[in-house]
């Protein structure tokens, strides 16, 4: 439906099409006198851009962003920012195939149920080429929660999970999974470049976690500050589960283990004895470290020749050519980061209009 | 903040806390004509309604729903219709050490920060009572969607999970814990009944199925059909996990074990060999079943001491005395259908208002 | 369609029909900490209460409000506050002839063609008597802006205009009509009366004024503080037009005359020279007195006999029975002052919101 | 406020400032299969553009239209479409008066009020240039609502108004005013180029009128059909006020007067003997054409001097030197036009929401 723009207050609408001529972000309601610029922008879309190793698409796009409105004078005016990142690399290509034939685990099907037809270029709208506008619009909404620190890495890939007693944060920006266990990080060489070589993919778990969060943000029940998460994260491309804090795994705790302890905090504020909550408890945050936890389906891009049916309702095999990453998720990273920086500036400005 | 309104153009707005004279709902947007009654809704909120077996609170409320607007000579007249459930049960309790004291693992510290004071008795807005307003308005969503039909039961509780093999439907309404495996059912007894006699709770796992969903409601990204039941079921107290499909599941399967092959079916769509997407792909169902799982956490009231801090930040133990549910996963099974079926109605609006 | 829900981030939802058992609003995203109460609410109820001169409708209704959550110790908590208000004047009455004929100036014909049926009796939810659902909420609204003083009063009925010159506000409630020209209210006595006995109706224009707006509140463009106070004007039953400031009066006005000059002020701000603007440029308010003009139309029902055709399209002649007011725009003053006391507690939220 | 989004389901974005590279509008929810394309929406921008007269500003803008997603093989494919309009004629110009100094009439004061800055360059975000942006949306609207015909134009110039018996549709698109009566329009030659050379400037009314529209379209109370007209011409630059059908004139009528009688007419549908509600009842359209008419201010940048204070609040006179249009009116015919479409395209996909 009609619903492409995301938030409440702090809000953004993107649009545009793996190979349509650009793509980009509109973010509304950003507060006045912040320092967005392209410079603060680019490193953000520099981190989710392919082509960087071997580990994912080999599509080269520079992802340079332009700011077409809303700043004035090196700073936000209160108007939107309109944001333009143009799309340079669309190969000539045969997509006959593609037309003609539904690609499973793909949304062909459904976009052609819905719509009637569809964009079959490279995607459409469903192309995981969108997020770079969420990078784009996420990197403003970090300006406006300066007190926030927001950290995403993968914590798992094809089922392989990093071993939390090995996490370096100072790790995850050294090698090209964003993983932050140095021996993970070894191991999941060989695995991803296994499935690359196969013409096969793999799923990835990507956490985020954000500091400095103070106790309050949110509200109760159906705009839950997790109810805003679990919606952000599962809009998402490729993501198909959401956990907040302990998430699956509170379901197997009993109650005495669950419940986080308190006791009496420097400073005044309770101090938690444990964060099985993620930092949030009904709907509201807690001052803890918010923790999320996403769940992303392997590419379903492949090699392996798989059956479908075409749009005239025959039986068919396809392969899916072109430049894929053989794990999605990996670059999910950026765009997890984005979204929570996105729902906790919109829930900042949610949380001061009604307390002031 | 000020959301408590779900949906985009079928919507519901609820109010009430636990120990007020009453609670309800809001039912805005409503297709006109449809047979909406009290004795319709009824059996819903009696599926819900707390006190029926030792395995649930021992609070005795009658639920019983009243109409006070938006329907005439028994149809639905697409005005706001207003829905009541007078609170009957509240034992007039001494609150002073919940008022003085945060509960652990409760939103009790959260509303404080938030709010600077919290309607303590009961939770206030955050008891799960409040779901009895959903359940009244997802009754009033299963009539917008006829050709849907919606299964939910629990699926684990405590670690201990059905065995998909001996899965009954029928099961499901012969036992106290909507499950559809009789031999569970069985062990669950022996397991909740240790943890109340324990005075500890237990986590449980909800799954519930949408049959019936035609390929074509939902739409691409932020309102992906799988981000709006994230943010709805995530939004139930107690709610911790969601997934759809195989979930994180998916994370582990390589691309060709993912991808839902299809192949022609008869009546001309495509019949799916497989449904890890859980009827959904792109945001957009498939016209598979939807499948989504929610993960709850163990009832934080417990009989077991666990130390906390005062109003005044002081150490202290607090144990929370009163009627409880040892596991409140169990009674969310009506209030995850009831917001499987306000998502549904809301989407097939939303799809006819593009489509037509 | 599904909007009964009014405002952005101070939100409020009514339901009710005139004949049903009750009407009433959902408050959602108040403040927490007003001091909201039911003898708080009253008497802006009862000034809009009908049956209190010959004037106005003859329908006796106690209009007494219950306050059903969100108000704990006297204080609004910031979780929804229901409002619900009985109907207790139902007289029994034939309504056969409304069944099976369109009241013309009614919206009949229009909510047949809309929902294939209506419940006619007394108009349904078309009804003035859901204003009363607005004023109470607009009672709630005033606590969140106790910077602001909101002034409405009747400037016209049937085309007879009050004297600026003297115009006095304690006037206003000294009469029977909002009126704040003692004259004009004598004149009004017989203007209104005769109508009366006539069986006839008679138009009205409100003003409304609000002072201690400061600088500031609103945006530009589509959210514009006027465009948000003209959308909620209009949405009031029987409202034709809105005017802000000088309205259709400046586009009779030269340049030069209709831009209000500016000189420096006492206190550092700015001073107007005048106001034609009405207290708003570029969609934000400049911390000049607001004004606000709405026309109402005629009552529709009225006891001369009309054109009209029946469900089955015979044409008829119709007379409008029953208790009306004959001038329907008088008991409008309370209802404008709510719209504009909700408008300006959303904006002042929303404000905050942005600009912190 | 963040509210640059304008709709519930055919919604549309705007960003922009009158001295950025560009300006443009996202528009989502559109119905997919719809012919959009650069040749259509371009004439409804040529009708806005400014400099083709001496009536209206001298800017040279060739307010080029480019869509840059969400049409594929020329149709729309139901994902959001963005348009792009470049502006070219942006002198570089001496604004260090006007960065120091507030404008009478303008919004300058207001917006430094709210943002503690602003883009100070022709008006920034609050220019009439943004309604180019408008103006190609509503282009798009219109292929929603093909059954819907819209018809805008200047009724009354500086208080000179055209004589209904000599209303010519054909005559609108013949002079430079949008003026459907051939006298008027010479009158007004005279009558805008005086003010032009006083360096003066001029109000306007504009009427629209659509016809086709059918009975059933809008809603009671807050979502009224006339409520959204309101909302959306009043969020028009320059608007100060807004009728519906005999709009304030309705508050000069008797009942008997105003109530629209009706007969049984061709076809089965009633037919009304008058349109004094302008085509809408109780929200809802009734069938009959509706009737908008819109207050324009005259342009507040004029040549005579003005008092006004500077940001320092030093006491000064200013003088907006500049291209500037003598009566922003006149271009403000296309702009109601397109918000007219708009509104009803979001009414007409709202309308088979809820009714199907």
């Amino acid at each position: 439906m009609s619903f492409n723009t995301f938030g409440h207050v702090f809000r953004f609408t993107t649009w545009g099409e793996s190979h349509g001529p650009a793509l980009g972000a509109v973010v509304d309601g950003c507060p006045p006198g912040l320092e967005v610029s392209e410079e603060w922008i680019q490193p953000f879309l520099d981190a989710r851009k392919p082509g960087q190793s071997k580990f994912t698409t080999q599509r080269r796009e520079a992802d340079a962003v332009k700011i077409l409105s809303g700043v004035f004078e090196g700073r936000s005016t209160g108007t939107p920012i309109s944001l333009l990142i143009e799309n340079t690399d669309q190969r000539s290509k045969d997509y006959s195939e593609v037309a003609k034939a539904y690609r499973p685990g793909h949304a062909d099907y459904a976009y052609d149920a819905k719509y009637g037809f569809r964009d079959y270029r490279g995607g459409g709208r469903s192309s995981a080429r969108e997020t770079a506008a969420r990078v784009a619009a996420g990197a403003i909404a970090r300006l406006a929660i300066p007190e926030v620190t927001i950290t995403g890495y993968v914590s798992e890939i094809g089922g392989d999970a990093i071993d939390p007693a090995r996490f370096d944060r100072a790790e995850i920006g050294r090698n090209p999974f964003f993983c932050p266990d140095a021996e993970a990080a070894q191991r999941w060489e060989t695995l991803v470049d296994g499935a690359r070589k196969d013409g096969s993919s793999l799923g990835a778990v990507v956490e985020c976690i954000a500091t400095g969060v103070p106790a309050g943000w949110g509200a109760p029940l159906y705009a839950k500050l997790d109810a805003e998460l679990a919606g952000a994260m599962m809009g998402i491309n490729a993501a198909k589960g959401v956990e907040i804090g302990e998430g699956f795994g509170s379901a197997r705790l009993r109650g005495e283990e669950n419940a986080d302890e308190m006791r009496p905090g420097l400073g005044g504020d309770p101090e938690f004895l444990a964060n099985h909550a993620g930092g949030i408890a009904g709907g509201i945050s807690t001052g803890q470290p918010l923790v999320v936890r996403v769940a992303f389906k392997p590419t379903s891009s492949i090699l392996i020749p798989r059956q479908t049916v075409t749009r005239d309702g025959e039986a068919t095999d396809l392969v899916t050519k072109g430049r894929h990453d053989p794990c999605v998720g990996i670059r999910g990273v950026p765009v997890v980061e984005a979204m929570m920086a996105l729902v906790l500036a919109d829930q900042k400005l949610l949380h001061r209009a009604q307390i002031g």
